[in-house]
């Protein structure tokens, strides 16, 4: 879970400041780094520190940098420590000139690449598997950067969506699976391409296509030329959890609204629920819209019943045990005057440990709501993503740990639900055998996606 | 406009965490500065620093304090220059022992106050009209604090809901018209005294009362005495603005919750509109509840037509001209798949300059929406405020400046409404006597709040 | 021992620069706080930080400010707490005008005053002695600034020598007795006011002449005016250990240069020694002009026997136990080439606790000295210094601990001599009546110089 | 122009406290950076920052790491960039484990090398020359790490002291011409391995002896095995810049003391020159040592005719014109009490620009000096240095520019010798075809060192 952002201008007008509203648009993938690279007179240049875009990054330093292309990365742990050398984009200088890479995914079989890499003298900088690319680049002497970046993607498994830099020329790749989104956007004379949509939008620019399972795009002064990356086919696989948390509501992916997707997945809530009396509130913030799409339905209203502090963000509060066990409420507020008597109905779009949602089920009882309906926007995830999304392990997920009627009671709930597999894949609307439904129901790609040993 | 905050202990446990816990709540009535007072051995300390309540305390450096009572203040700029030394609670270590104060509300006196107490030898250390309460006391030679308070008080004029720490007792007093709020709370052992009861809220401490007009109130070790300020009795003046745009939505108010309030307001909105096709979309997040009002009102369906993207807020982007002029949409993105062939009707609490209904308009018609139709939840405001609230100049107030069919023109839009001022001191449901409305129809407390020589 | 300095360019030049550069040459006179005072448009600004003056001010940004007057101010602590508050100038804003005061020296009757002026209503806002002297200027309604400071300091008793700045006038004023340096100098149409004369020769100034005891000098746009500061005529009464420690070398206070006076002190120091096989070093960097003088008088080599880490300085080491007992030596690396076989002669200009010389005699016998004789350029402190040194307690100091003979058998040398009264009086050269050696043998010019209350 | 050092405890002891103070004691080398590194559990770590070491590492951080041996680097620049990735020790854990390299010196034949690895497909992180022996090594598959930096070191011409750590080894290593020093210190269990032995005098530890040119020691816990770098035998080639200027005076290097050597040079200097009415004086603090020899042999008094600020030092002074015209001077203040009437003598170790020492005449002119004499205890520079000392271009060094006479008059002085390279050779004490001198006479150990290609 990342976000990768990249621009080529024709007409050779600087795009390091768009690069940085793109990224701001993709804030909500990755807070825990952000970076921009670009190349100047040969030498590929970076800027990336820890934090949110606007911490990381200097706006008004980069709108000073002339470079007519570029690409730019936010980072959410994935695979790698937590540290600087592990932000993208990463850079090389290396034999055959400069190169950049943002990478949004995860591969598969990284420490196979990584053995047969340092037994032929690599010295791995970072720990993040994306250099695994740029090293098997600088492996194939004579070999020029296009040639030696398809050969590259041709040994490696799993999921990516990259935006890379080359001397003069901007790459934009998807794995075959298409497990990432990656869009192609146009404003006048400048391509820019981007995990979503919403970074698109942000600059005014159109959105022009999705690009393709297994496609390659080269921008350059030329236009864009769309190559193949030199693999077998692959079954398609779009990860259906995009559409469900990760992605912004206001985003086109793979051709669906996510906004429409988010309603209609609270629309297939309303089932087996007593309207008497209720009311439908959304666990701010992430299940108001499903939580509009059920309350439609079922015509009963929608309430704001849980107020959010909105200054709660990455604000780190951290009690003595004396005030946190005085029960001291943060970020959520209840509001009696909207639940008083009421037969609450709470929607969110998943339930991870549990806490959170035990804790406002107590929350509404206290404020007077007479009954307390727990509905989940997404079937319940009980198995490991190994393509790019960072899932708590089987023991911190309490879907894995219990069944729905045990859970239920846990929480303290007078009902809970989630929506079927099926549900999610009607209201996405791609046919299941496109969709990667795996952290669902184990249907992985592969048999056992797991690292083994490469023949190179 | 700014907040206060106020704990006191009897059973002798530390404060600063539950005020720091407090002031992040009412975070969102100043955003310029924080800070604590507290007393120690005799001597007054104090912790502020420009800047969000996480940033300007050290959460973790409070929660060591041994201090049973202690007060906090949140910033929004007012009176006075916006440095360090304007910001609050300001303290004293004077003749008759250590004093600390924090403010919310305006004295419209206090030039002629400063006058008096220079020409007696003061030395004013803020430009903040705060210091004449310590510096009238100062300048009562053997008097005890609570009375010299006392009399202090007796000489400004003007809103003030104060919370003020004498060794070993927190004091807190709201002005004869209670402009302002202050609420009185309690949790086991310790009351608190805070500007909105969400402060309480989010402690789970139980909101006791609103303090009253006119009323002080000293809280001890023996336990809570309510007085009276000796001054003349006036007539109630509660600001309406609070509950249309200041004070935090599940916030108890006088009684009244500001969140029902806001819908009442928007329900007062449904006349004169065709819900033919019709969607109701709040100005996210000021016009949300408002909007759920009209939508539920009108029977009409309540969609979020406009994304905000949830990590602006404190970040300023000063973007360069070439990249403004292109038309780059930072903070709000509009729904295409939610506008296009509707009716848009747009809620907001208020409108200010115009710049952003302006431009939501404009992009409401790029979406696709037929016609665009603004409804504003609160009167025009065409006046100053005197008692504390950060109005624009008339000159910057575009409701001054234009009549409604012309500011309905200018910003583009089909149609444009305000409320009533009847219709908003019925959703308030106080009665029109007891409400200031100045700010809207200009009719203030006096005939002429100013800063008039005090006769003393 | 603090140091003040002040500029005022006739030509309405700006003078901050010249301000900071003059507080750089006074920057041994205190190491805590630096701080500029300046009156804009009749408001008095000032910049003041904890640390050096390269630390606390920034250069850059003084010169740019329009200020044709200003003082400045290098704090190291004497009265009151080590915080901001209590850095200088000192600044306010009262009922006469603005008024900035920069102070080196010690009331010695602060308490009283302070008493009287809290009885009257004065908020104090540092907890140094200085601000007694604004709260007196404040508490004359209607006295003019200049009249209204000289009352002030017909108040004060003990040691100052101040800097003061009103609208368009800069004030120079040394009390009656004369403790600390303060001088006149002037370039091209400028005059500067400084605690030393090397802070006139880094501006390439002029030294005009020593302020007189008990002389106010005001400097205004059309000269300067000589006043007598209204007390009784007091006996002379310079300060011996400025020219024996405190002032740089390069001073020349009340008509003696500090750099021949330490020579001579080390000549007086030319007795009941033996030169055979002699070497003369001094401790770094304090003895090193007074061993000059020794090593020249008793015609025996002068070297560097020990050799100091010059980036030592502000550095805080604190090591471990384990290492620390280990016999690291961070400062001082003796010299074996040097030392070996020789009797070494190690001079300084005070010993305070015996540690470091303790350690010194240890280091000179590893390195290989027959014998180590160590030379003090003046007399055994014994006595509190009430003037502004901050001496430390008599339990520190180890010459009132113990007598000569102990203390050479503690500290482990050969011999160990100090300088007697007599010879600190010749090699100053100012009769002894004109010299303060309270420090050295008691006698304070009043029979007890303490806090006594005040008949104002 | 670099500062190495490294530690080894046979007992286990934790190490990473002395490695600061060792590099402490070395801060003279390397003003720009500081670093050390250790490995922990196979894993090798550094700390790095720019800085001095004080500001660059934390002391109290490093001294609860528990590592057993450790290297560190003080870094003035030389070859690449002034970034943090080029700041020393270098590291990397590639197949054959973790390792770290500290370096003082330059590799001549650097862009060959880079050349021949990039074809084998290194990627270079940094812009040192030093990372070359980290890719040599790790293109050496299944090759032991010591094996392979004995090969890597056969690769690389020029000069270098190295401190190298492996997995639980400590390697020291010197060129086979010895151009810069490094030695050999213990203290109890402990080894050492320093660039001077200052920085085991710090320690407390004992100078065992230099390494010899071309050779290595590896320290672990059997102890210290030496062997020769698989490399043709060169002639030796001291640096003889370090005892003129770079080393630390209270260093020992290759068997001379720098302090004797030091005051040598100044003895060599005492030649036709009247010592009539004479002083002598050191420019503070580079000419202080010669210039108590030159005084000692004339039987002439030194004084300190010149002041110097001592806090100057890191402080950037960026003066406005107007001021800066006015003749300000801020690190150098002259002595006239001492200057008067007098044959000024001012010795400094070496004239680069010229600028100073044109000041410091007029100054002592000003000052009341009848002659002014300069002495340079070296001979003119007027060659680059290939071996890692940062020498000022050709056109900056005013002795390539114009003859003696010339630059005496373009200075001012009445009269201006430098030493001639005899005398600095008999100074040392070394054999002259044991020295280098090539900065002051040209005679390089290679005919043309230079950047060649490699036959690897």
């Amino acid at each position: 879970m990342c976000g990768v952002f990249g621009a080529y201008s024709q007409s050779g007008s600087p795009v390091l400041e768009e690069v940085y509203l793109g990224l701001y648009a993709l804030q909500h993938r990755g807070q825990l780094s952000a970076g921009v690279a670009w190349i100047n007179n040969g030498i590929v240049r970076t800027k990336k520190n820890m934090g949110l875009v606007h911490e990381a990054l200097n706006q008004h330093d980069l709108a000073k940098i002339d470079a007519h292309t570029a690409i730019g990365h936010v980072r959410h742990v994935t695979e790698g420590e937590n540290r600087i050398e592990n932000s993208q984009p990463l850079v090389a200088n290396y034999a055959q000139g400069p190169v950049a890479i943002a990478h949004n995914g995860n591969f598969t079989n990284v420490n196979g690449l990584i053995g047969y890499l340092e037994n032929r003298g690599a010295i791995f900088q970072s720990s993040s598997d994306t250099e695994t690319v740029l090293q098997l680049m600088a492996h194939q002497p004579g070999v020029v950067p296009l040639e030696a970046l398809k050969t590259a993607l041709s040994k490696v498994q799993g999921a990516y969506s990259l935006t890379v830099l080359f001397d003069n020329c901007l790459i934009a790749a998807r794995d075959p699976s298409g497990f990432r989104p990656l869009v192609l956007g146009q404003k006048n004379d400048t391509y820019y391409v981007a995990s979503e949509s919403c970074a698109l939008d942000i600059l005014g620019a159109k959105l022009i296509r999705d690009i393709k399972p297994g496609e390659i795009l080269i921008i350059d002064s030329r236009g864009i030329i769309s190559q193949k990356i030199p693999v077998q086919e692959q079954k398609c696989c779009h990860c259906a959890f995009e559409y469900v948390y990760f992605a912004r509501p206001d985003s086109v992916i793979d051709g669906r609204s996510v906004y429409c997707v988010r309603k209609k997945l609270g629309e297939c809530l309303a089932k087996n629920i007593s309207t008497k009396n209720a009311i439908v509130s959304g666990m701010p913030d992430s299940g108001t819209i499903a939580a509009l799409g059920l309350a439609e339905k079922l015509d009963v209203p929608f309430e704001i019943g849980i107020i959010r502090n909105r200054y709660v963000g990455r604000t780190f509060i951290q009690l003595t045990q004396r005030v946190r066990e005085a029960g001291v409420k943060i970020k959520l507020n209840p509001q009696p005057q909207v639940l008083k008597d009421k037969n609450a109905i709470i929607v969110d779009d998943s339930l991870v440990r549990g806490t959170t949602a035990t804790r406002v089920v107590k929350m509404m009882r206290d404020s007077g709501a007479k009954k307390v309906h727990i509905r989940i926007s997404s079937p319940p995830i009980v198995f490991p993503c190994y393509y790019g999304i960072d899932t708590p392990s089987s023991k911190e997920l309490i879907a894995a740990q219990m069944d729905i009627p045990s859970l239920c009671e846990k929480i303290g709930a007078d009902s809970l639900t989630y929506l079927t597999c099926e549900d999610l894949v009607d209201a996405i609307g791609i046919p299941k055998d496109k969709l990667c439904t795996a952290c669902f129901d184990g249907s992985y790609l592969e048999n056992k996606p797991c690292d083994n040993l490469l023949e190179v």
